[in-house]
């Protein structure tokens, strides 16, 4: 069976309990879950990963392009700040759709601009929670798309 | 039948003509029957318009609050440019995806910013011309949720 | 009599009912009647326009330099927007006094600036809707200063 | 009978002999007579205060909150550079509304930008000297509009 | 015979009685007339619009694809303001040449930079309301070059 | 005994009562009786002074330096636009703590940016009312490890 | 006994030896230990930790929320470019008081920004290594006051 | 026979040789023949000059006023920089035409931006080589102008 | 005898005692009295004032319109943030030298502007004390002049 | 023999696979062979660190200055980002010179400014994959120098 | 006898032909004269030149610096963009003062700033032809003062 | 034998003199004789140019296209603001090394930024004096690798 990755970055840990007027308060898990199961009923398989380091992001990114179809991710505040997953995203060959939890556009100034978005194969935000599910059937449209 | 409206703003008529490489080779009317037929097969229907017109883009959506349950809407390049379509989808009270077609912070810096996102129920850009059946899936999936 | 005309741009049709906090509860049509007998009061007699259409307020204008001997105009959203806005102001030689419901020096950033102001004979902002009839009050003092 | 305060900052004590093509000829004196008439004639009394020294036009805004029902304003030159006296018109809870005399936004780009436009309750520019009757028209409507 | 249109956007109609110091005394008919004569001594047709509207002038671009070898175009205050229309024209293949009346370089910082430029196949301003028959001449250059 | 300045700048008299959900409802007598007290516990005395006049914080200030240790200053509006006051600071030997009782960079992006911070021997914000004890608290640490 | 934490960021395991005449000439360790003598006498406990890797203070602050009462938290050169930082400190509920030894304001443009300071419970900074006990007394002030 | 100058600055006489994807492959004694035989059948005469120093293309510029009717100039790089050459055109009262091969608004931002242009009598660019001879055209239709 | 008012600012009174790097150690009488012998060689009178307060220097800026035929004027930290000091200087006819002791330009980058520059009649920068006498020599040859 | 270290950051790992149009075909070990042969030529060692984690690159730093004679450091994506690693280097007394294998100036705007640049000892770019080489000739050039 | 130098730089060899409004209608010729014969009678020489060309300005000080004990300095336009001339400057050891004939703060943006003022022992700018006498005075003070 | 060509910019005939805390106490020719002595070590002919003229530096790297197989350029001053320059390295095919003496990142702002660096094959800085030999020894690895 094919296989993506959903992968989550700094703090999303803490999703459902940080912030609740923001993210919800649906667990990480259980958002997992809900992906796991609509990806599984459409023939997939998903694994999921969060980490609180951006090097690690990094080498996850760099493993995932041997093993996974294509990545759903929620890079978090280092959507702002870090040219090296940028980097990392660019260097690899599978597509990588950027998903965030909440509005970007209506929160700081410094939300606005994102360095993943330019390398993305999609940016999906403003969704809540519901965005990964979103991701999930934006990237099976990607992925079938470019079989035909 | 609950409806929902798919609105395009300027030169999407062109779609499938103008710069393919940037934007495909399918037509505006191809891409509106996909998203009619998806939306269909999940019991919902479809109203598709399109304008070259700020101001008539502005009529259609105060005119959509009492006839929709959302709107798919590609503003194009009045994206950039019009705090007059922001404040009328802030004006009205349906949820607005707003959708792009192309990747536009990989484009000229002023695709950058939108003045739609702050006030948009969610963004869906760079997937092509998949992004509007994604953005029919995302409201689908948010007018479910509103209704439990 | 003498005539002035009333203007209004974009969304100010959904007056009353678009954001009531920022914009109270009154509609257009109470706030025109309001500055309509203020004037019949002071012996002038009043027009009232709204439109959408950035081109349609620019068609209006231009008419108005035959008919009107002054212009009460709130720009909405096209303030920030319109260099062919403000040039059609420019073009005509009688007064208008730009108008702002709310304080938007207290909202967006892109609020602050308006392309109108410098080409207006007068800006009044912050008043909520009594704004429209204090600008009638600025322009009778305004007509009557230069007739004498 | 109840009161207002008509507060008048830097420089308008030249009133009438300062760049008379910006500012007319006629002398600060006389506005305030001529303010003081029109609010005689509604019922209203007017004090009038002015002064070069920011700290000083604190403290009358500071003394004017238990003395008068609101304050006409013109803050002069120190619009552009004072958060102290923004900070005194947030601390007291009459209404302040701003005037200009000249068109602020046709002159030097630091003049386009007022500290006190966000806080003050009405912003009046580019009427000339009749701004400051417009603005006590404009105080004696919000006044009694409250009031009912 | 080969067909050129003209193009004039937003005030223009009132050419010859707006700002006559910037724009002349010459009527937009005259300016119009003194083109199609001089292109039919060489042997071309010459259509001529103008419209306040954006959305019209976008409208009537798309719809030039089909009919003209060419355009004539003077965005006016939208050249500052409208990616709607950059987009028209870069979405349709015949040569577009950007004419300004005045130096637009001496005026408001908001008139030095244009949306049109980066996407017109030339630009010409500053040299009055003879730039028109100037772009006349470096259109029928351009055509005929490329003819050879 | 050894003394120390407690300065506070422009509106600070009317703390306790002026936006109460920024500063508190303590007065400014009150606080600076709790740092006489903590001071006085310390073997140490306070004079305590307040001026909305940026001239007379600067005589203070220069005055100051002849008969105090150190200065426990809040520059109130007067941190975001005095240069003056910034180079009294720096023409005067004794060390000057700057204290904010808000969080200022929570707030308006002008509150951000202080003249005073790059001279002051210590910053201390957001500690609310407090802040001004913990100045005191500071300054004693850095006078003490100075005679050492 | 209640207990704290004292956090330090990149590069302030070499303090002391590292630029001592930016940062002194006294180690992490006896800075460690003063703050923890100081907490000692006023019955509170102190635990220290150090990293020099941005995720894994993220990971310390997300389990700090289950066992300390405060956070004394020197970022370091990660305050003026952790956004994940920030969200970490934001999402967990006990006071975080910012410490800079440096006057930051000294020194580099990009070190006068910090993104942990909107989110921290106080900042205080340009106190040399003394600003860590400072820190811990204003804690003690703070969380005894809000016992009360 | 009256008399023009084309001028030509800095890296245009590697012009055929230099980026030909930019600049095309005619040389520039080619052009220049162009625009003598296009301006001898109008019965003007040309003079041409080329030089890849500031100084010398003011000295010429200066030079000019008091032997020819009007310039053609590319002032290349210098455009971008000099203010000095600026100045020399406006404190010499014959007309000058810019002209530029490449469209500068769709390279480099710093080519956006010219100091020639506020001083010239008219701006052209985009058209390629051809442009010499639009400007020829146009200093006639001036110049002939200007004599009626 | 003709008289000249020298006019300081700000922290000038500390002259000599102040940052004697930057600006030296001559007491600000010794520099009055310096001028006032040079003057007086000349056939001139001169008054001195120096002030802290902003309010009193515009008010003895008004006054000398009365009493002298120029101004010698150093603003202190007042020329980076005065805009009512500069009104106050445009409002009065008389001529205002600026001078400033040190070299501006190498210091601070607020430093860099003044807001008095624009509309002093002289901008003396750079001369150490000097710069005071030089000022007057200045304004010696410019009254001479212009009785001539 | 003496040792210096070659020490590589994020995504340099994928060397020879990413963007081999920017980077090259050669993988990182086979550059870091050559360089270690030519410095064994030279008479000295060579150890090779990679990274993607900006902690461990902070820490191999710390550590490396007991160790190394000096630091060729190509920082990736960090570069222009990391204030906390341009800490270190200035932290630690060997010298370190920067590596960029691409032409950095030629990319996106962020790539142009670097937080190493101004602490590195020396800054080599644009030389493709001989750049490493051409930094350890540099290195030993300046130790070298430095012991004589 | 002791020599002076003064330099002038683009275009002010056309002073009293152009722009006259601006420079005034003295020739440079007769501006030398005047400060000729004023350092004469204080016993000194003076020696003139002028260059359009940036880098005569630069060999011609770099000369200077073996003839004489002061330059007076109008680098006109090359003031706002000459890194190299400031470097020339800066690389000799002689006082070189700063002379601008026109208020340049008065003037367009560009003109405010100027690479050179940061170098010069001093800055005279706004006096007229008149600065050129005040500059030499004001170098007569200055070796004066340093030979004592 | 082949040939290399040593350009030198502004000033740089002074080095040894000018700055020596900057630039060293070498002097040019020193400098140029250890290229020299390095690049006949390896079998390669050094020619030395040095120019203050902008135009000249432009004529002799034109000129270097047909003598020469490669360039060492020291472009001074004129780096940061030589469009012309930067053109001229564009239109030639040799490859060309940018040598900076000192860290450039570490001195004013304005000399953070190069116009010549993207068009330059290398980009080599703050290695002193030492940097033009490693330039020399980086165009020939990089010649070399040409040839094979």
């Amino acid at each position: 069976m094919k296989k993506l990755l959903m992968l989550n970055g700094p703090n999303l840990n803490l999703l459902g309990e940080r912030s609740p007027d923001t993210y919800g308060s649906t667990s990480l898990t259980e958002v997992e879950n809900e992906v796991y199961d609509f990806l599984r009923e459409n023939g997939w398989e998903l694994t999921c990963r969060q980490s609180n380091h951006e090097g690690e992001l990094i080498d996850i990114l760099h493993d995932a392009r041997k093993h996974f179809e294509g990545v759903i991710f929620n890079p978090g505040g280092y959507s702002h700040t870090s040219v090296a997953i940028r980097d990392a995203i660019e260097a690899i060959s599978i597509p990588v759709i950027e998903v965030h939890i909440s509005n970007i556009y209506q929160r700081e100034a410094f939300r606005h601009q994102s360095f993943i978005s330019p390398v993305a194969s999609g940016h999906i935000s403003g969704l809540g929670i519901k965005g990964y599910k979103v991701a999930a059937f934006a990237l099976l449209e990607k992925l079938t798309e470019r079989e035909n």
